[in-house]
């Protein structure tokens, strides 16, 4: 029988998916394995850093709850979730090559571990914030497609974390939902809601990942954005942030999100009248930003 | 601020470790998010792969207990443990080279998930069958070092499944241990015990693993091997399996463990007056095997 010795080791597993029956399976396994070998021999990988590995991953596995999605995480603070929408939206641009669009779309970014499913469905205006802490703000702006064509009764949903940097899902089992809202824009594609200006907050850093992250020596913040998805028939779904302008981490977000098309000013307002007529009676900001989206592929 | 485009996200994520205080963590995370990252660029990962990627990690935690470790599965099945195990013993060979052994040192192999702290320490000689099934075996030779010199008081722990292929961790929170033992080597560095010749077996394929191998087009099974641990004052410790000659999947192993100089005759004898001058009322089997262990870097 064959010896098998550790520099075939990569593509004895390779060679053993020979009854496979899924090929784009074998395609991924086949690289998975081919990278994952070659790191190991390139960093000539120790027993002892490896049963680090096994203890960090069975670790990160016991951290995982309904609430609590460690793995996602670790995706995320590595880069690898964005890289995951970058290729998915090269994908739409590379479609799109033979007809380019007369506007750019909306760029994307991460989902991050903290949508939930469920939340209200509110009137355009409604005001979200709730007992939420945080400076009031008005967002609003206009969906329409690549072509500038607006997109009626679109879908939007937004979540955001409160003016400390805390979501509902963070606040404890029983914690009811806030800050989150289903909309849908009217007959000429506009939205608008109020909510608060977010603040910068850190990734959940009481699990394995934290400790990856300060051996790393990174800090695990992120810089303040409002989450927004948007659906609509005949479109791509667009899952993306709006990042606030002046807040820290833009330069150094702990989960690489941040694109610059995506930055918006937050207006700064003294308290009086707000574009939507309400009288406020406090400082707030006005938040502009309109989402292009891309048609479906036919 | 910069915009992080995709193709520089891998070398973001790595230029973030610039406070990184601890240098081979560096050297490795650095290895591993590239090789990540040139993963999921090489086979451009859908969102749903990807999220089945995180599925799939997450059910593996929670599959994990005292006694049921699947991310050493995954190790394993991958051929990741064995690429670990063939590196350290590299590294010991090259240590040699400058002065060359008079024989070669015995090969490793694989831990597995299924060594247990605390086995009795018994007599040479003794008889670790119990109640377990399985044809009853003899297994004696020496322990020397690489120049032959014998290795007297050497530690050598012992265990294996039964006859059927099961492990005593295996069979329920409270199956007591069985098919284990710690033995000693006499003055002379001889090793001598009984147990059973066992039997080729699946590894554990109730979990995600076992799904993964069966979408991998893969048979979950080992050949039949003795585990051995050795150890002694001096000497590097020596992990490794006497493998069963004529036992299926020696060709094709689940976690890729065998070596060609591992493989052992296990000589059928008819009842009789066994080597050891025991009278056996049942057929039998021999396995005679001379261990050789490295003097350990002073």
């Amino acid at each position: 029988m064959a010896q098998l010795e550790v520099h075939d080791l990569a593509q004895a597993v390779i060679d053993r998916m020979a009854d496979c029956k899924e090929p784009r399976l074998k395609e991924v396994m086949s690289a998975l394995v081919k990278h994952v070998h070659a790191f190991v021999q390139e960093v000539q990988l120790t027993p002892e850093e490896w049963m680090g590995t096994i203890e960090f991953l069975t670790a990160a596995g016991k951290m995982c709850d309904e609430k609590r999605q460690e793995f996602i995480l670790l995706s995320d603070t590595l880069g690898v979730s964005m890289a995951v929408v970058g290729i998915e939206q090269a994908k739409g641009a590379a479609a799109l090559k033979a007809n380019p669009p007369k506007l750019a779309p909306t760029e994307a970014t991460v989902l991050g571990p903290f949508f939930w499913e469920g939340a209200p469905e509110l009137e355009l205006g409604a005001d979200i914030t709730g007992v939420s802490s945080g400076t009031p703000a008005y967002y609003h702006g206009c969906v329409t497609d690549t072509a500038g064509k607006p997109v009626a009764n679109c879908t939007l949903d937004v979540w955001s974390g409160d003016g400390d940097g805390f979501y509902d899902l963070q606040k404890g089992a029983d914690a009811p939902m806030a800050l989150r809202a289903r909309f849908h824009t009217d007959a000429n594609g506009n939205y608008r809601f109020w909510s608060i200006r977010p603040a910068y907050y850190p990734v959940p850093d009481d699990g394995p990942v934290g400790g990856m992250l300060r051996r790393m020596g990174r800090h695990p913040n992120r810089p303040g954005h409002m989450h927004t998805m948007l659906s609509a028939p005949g479109h791509e779904r667009l899952i993306t942030h709006l990042f606030v302008s002046d807040s820290p981490y833009l330069d150094s977000d702990a989960v690489f999100g941040v694109r610059n098309s995506l930055i918006v000013n937050f207006e700064p307002h003294p308290a009086g009248k707000a574009p939507d007529g309400r009288v406020m009676t406090q400082p707030y900001h006005v938040a502009h930003y309109d989402f292009r989206l891309v048609p479906s592929a036919a």
